[in-house]
């Protein structure tokens, strides 16, 4: 089956998707994106990465290229026409396109909406995920506007590829001050000696996760103890077990940091419920 | 006239050009630029920015498109099919199209080429810089390798146009330490009271611009006083004249920053010499 990509109103063979040179987000990373997790057919805290987009947009002065209504209606039909049971929906907006300038284009400009969806292997991936993975750590040197989900992701890319590199499959960025931010495209947290869940509050310096908050009030609602509260990379390396969330890792285990074994250097029992919860809460969703 | 752009080994009418939507250029900000003066049909410091092009590639680890001699080739049929006699020539080069991964791709993903030309009017951008324009200061909020031109401009983008909204024309960023570090989309200099041409050293927190070390070379040939030093706001406040280089820019006049006149409000005449001086140089080059 030939994949179909959401373009500016039309539904595209994948092959053919394509958008203008000057479309901002090509020129100037001018716009922002979502990534949601399909399952049985349904959009997992869809209402929650919609929230977000707006509030993306809103930090950036991008108009909603279209009503959310009609965005739930072609999120749906691209993961329709893509035949994806399980997998994910991508989306992009961006300002539009316009004469290169750095200066925002005249309010005639309509933003851009790509949407794409593709399947992925439930039994693999969670084979991957209960394996657990390595991460490393990095100096944090994005901008302070993290907050934002921009699709301005090259120092993302470079340690995302330098973990790969060092045998990782992720790095955690870490501020001038010790603590650990997040991961180039996961939150990260840790479970202490004492069996407290942590991770940092999303206040600064980290994306605020739909996923992570999501795990969050599983956690309160599952009467587990948590704090969001920043940790360095001693203390994650002397907790208990670590993990990351994000749309597409869920709740992943971590199992080394920087080469050290996290815990007994297997995938922790505590990251491992709250992913198996993850995936009922999931199923449960009527997304 | 239509626009004629040169996509990835195609001349195409401008609007159609079109690059995929996984063009890691859009979803990722993964690519690179230059932008050149044309003069008389001439490419201006062609050589300085096919230099730092390679320099910044070699950065991001993405391999040259094509061979810089058939670069040369493709920016002046670019320009020749667009008839631009006085205006500018931008390339652009992403990691290429591979599906959505932050990693990067296999090596199989050739690097994606864009190039486009326009003209300008002379005696209206003429008129414009000889005026002299108005600056603000904002915090620096890029990440530290602003020495590599990379696409991710949405930082720059916001600036420049917080700098419309005031009033002003560019934005220069003062790092945490009190100094200007340079504009949006230009390097940032002053004169100082004592007549000594001062901009900083470009050792880190700017790009090095082409136009800044031609500007450079210029004031030694003409044994005038110039230094590679920081200076703060309050000094640049206080010098005796400022102004911006940048390829589109040449030599542009700062009169007032933060809405503080600089000496006389009036372009300074350091600044104009060195600008006619660079058209001068400009005209004489056999670009």
């Amino acid at each position: 089956m030939s994949r179909i990509a959401y373009v500016n109103g039309r539904y595209l063979p994948h092959a053919n998707a394509a958008v203008h040179i000057e479309d901002r987000g090509y020129q100037f990373a001018d716009g922002v994106y979502e990534v949601c997790e399909v399952r049985d057919g349904r959009l997992i805290d869809e209402a929650g990465h919609l929230g977000r987009l707006r509030r993306s947009l809103g930090e950036l002065k991008i108009r909603q290229p279209i009503a959310d209504s009609a965005l739930r209606v072609v999120l749906r039909e691209t993961v329709r026409r893509n035949r994806v049971r399980d997998g994910i929906v991508y989306l992009q907006v961006t300002r539009g396109v316009a004469k290169r300038d750095h200066f925002f284009p005249p309010e005639s400009v309509k933003p851009a909406l790509v949407v794409t969806a593709r399947p992925a292997d439930r039994a693999k991936n969670e084979v991957g995920a209960l394996a657990g993975i390595k991460v490393i750590t990095v100096p944090e040197n994005r901008w302070p506007r993290v907050d934002i989900k921009t699709i301005g992701l090259l120092p993302n890319v470079l340690v995302k590829q330098q973990a790969r590199e060092a045998g990782a499959k992720e790095a955690w960025y870490v501020g001038a001050d010790g603590h650990v931010t997040e991961g180039g495209s996961t939150n990260a947290w840790i479970v202490t000696q004492e069996g407290i869940i942590r991770t940092r509050p999303a206040t600064g310096g980290i994306l605020s996760g739909i996923t992570r908050a999501t795990v969050l009030r599983m956690a309160r609602d599952l009467q587990m103890r948590f704090d969001e509260t920043p940790f360095t990379v001693d203390e994650a390396k002397g907790a208990r077990e670590a993990f990351n969330t994000a749309a597409t890792a869920i709740v992943t285990p971590v199992i080394a940091i920087d080469g050290a074994p996290v815990g007994d250097g297997k995938p922790g029992p505590v990251a491992l419920e709250l992913r198996r919860r993850f995936h009922e809460f999931a199923e449960a969703s009527d997304g």
